[in-house]
């Protein structure tokens, strides 16, 4: 048995370590690089990386190769949350904890730290040394995975529907459609690229990308409950933002008991998709109850 | 001899062309997909793209396989517009001879279209059909390179220093070296990359980078003059919004005609770097020319 707890710790440690690492090589001194920093050292849960390498070692036993991706899907995922708390958008002012990169900062900073984040989240990616032709095939392979789960047709795109969607009522088809682009293309990305990185043929492919897609939208579920019934403290942001904003959450829609059986039918459709692989695939079991089970 | 109107007009129409077939496998009916098209579409001049491509038929002769890098130069470019125009940022209501996306559309679609627009970059950047290993590699270096001229130690590292340049006084050293980020560095890329998929030698490629910084310079300081004495009809954007803005321009810092000997300067040096070259540069040289020439 993994001990999930512990698991993400020292997986979240590799990460920040890395993540570090990456800034350091940056423009220090300098205001954007403060800003990068701010943003993406603030605590964070470091999902999507850690989907990553468990991703990555659940076909192959070993992640050192995946690092740079892991790192890549936290950049981007800051970046979008920077965007996304913008006045303009969902106008929030607290986020990991910390007051939001707008706040801390001023919102045109904000606009340029998420966008040095993307841009920084592509160069490290293409800029892996020691690369033969076969590895740089694979590259671009994953940078345009990444690029088309994050663009206008995946993420941005869910961004989109969420702001569309304020103050008027979407159905439970509409909402997991939206959520599905705008935080599950992403999480099923990080999936992908550390399956791919670990040269996992095409039927374990599929079963990774099942089990993504139904922990993607489980972890949006509860999300939302957290939002309803969750505590600010522990969370490091706001709660009930969502009915203020008239945002459409799986409570406001189907009740926030239903909310939690559907989570856990989705993690039961998750563990099931996996169901076939060996012992090292323990840390994505455990990772799938942590979904659900999570206070922040 | 070329003459500059033709080739520009030509290859103007050769980039639009490309555009609008990249921009028909977005995601035609969503907004964001009309955004993505009122900014990309909208009368640009398409300096960078055409830059690349005449950097590559200079070397080569020819330029058919550099159009996607050329497109991904204008998709990263017609971002940083968006961005740069955003209320946060220098809020300038025309671009390109209509409204700004913000005030077409809204802030937060505004935001979400300059990110998707850089994330389409990349995405077709890695997207290229066909690719062997040495191709791949290529790539990354090329997909490298260009996230490097346009991230925090390049294009947006530029316009932190300019926003923070506003209402005090830079010195000349001080404004070339935050131009040489917010243009310089793009426009070096796009004729970097133009090269390198000619597989220019290291002699080339260093001249060709001189005559970018200078051109790159030159086209700064003729837009600065613009902004002072041009035509707001035939620009399609205001006038006079740098002094309003209290921007630092070279008009003034060194005067309108001190200005404009600089920018002839800078010209006669970016055609001293490519003296060696030989009839393929033609179109090198008139664009020199047009650089400092052109009234919009």
């Amino acid at each position: 048995m993994v001990d999930i707890n512990t698991y993400l710790a020292e997986k979240k440690e590799i990460v920040n370590g890395a993540l570090k690492q990456l800034l350091a090589n940056s423009n220090p001194g300098e205001i954007i690089h403060e800003a990068m920093t701010y943003a993406l050292m603030a605590e964070g849960k470091r999902l999507r990386p850690i989907l990553c390498i468990a991703s990555a070692e659940t076909v192959k036993g070993s992640y050192e190769n995946v690092l740079t991706v892991a790192c890549a899907m936290e950049l981007i995922h800051t970046y979008s949350l920077i965007h996304d708390d913008l006045p303009a958008m969902d106008d929030d002012e607290l986020r990991r904890g910390q007051p939001t990169c707008h706040v801390a900062f001023d919102e045109a900073t904000a606009i340029l730290t998420g966008d040095a984040l993307l841009t920084l989240a592509f160069e490290i990616l293409a800029s892996e040394s020691e690369k033969n032709g076969d590895h740089a095939l694979k590259s671009l392979q994953i940078i345009h995975l990444i690029a088309a789960a994050a663009g206008s047709r995946g993420m941005i795109q869910g961004q989109m529907l969420d702001m569309a969607a304020e103050g008027r009522s979407l159905t439970v088809d509409e909402i997991e459609a939206m959520h599905a682009l705008k935080t599950g293309a992403l999480i099923e990305a990080s999936m992908q690229c550390g399956a791919l990185l670990a040269d996992a043929d095409h039927h374990t492919m599929r079963c990774i990308r099942t089990y993504a897609r139904n922990i993607g939208l489980a972890f949006q579920v509860a999300d939302d409950i957290l939002n309803v019934a969750g505590n600010p403290a522990v969370m490091g942001k706001a709660v009930g933002t969502d009915e203020r904003h008239g945002k459409n959450t799986y409570p406001s829609i189907m009740g926030l008991e239903a909310s939690r059986q559907f989570a856990q039918k989705l993690v039961h459709q998750a563990l099931q998709a996996i169901e076939s692989f060996d012992n090292k695939a323990e840390p994505l079991r455990a990772l799938a109850g942590y979904i659900i089970e999570r206070n922040r």
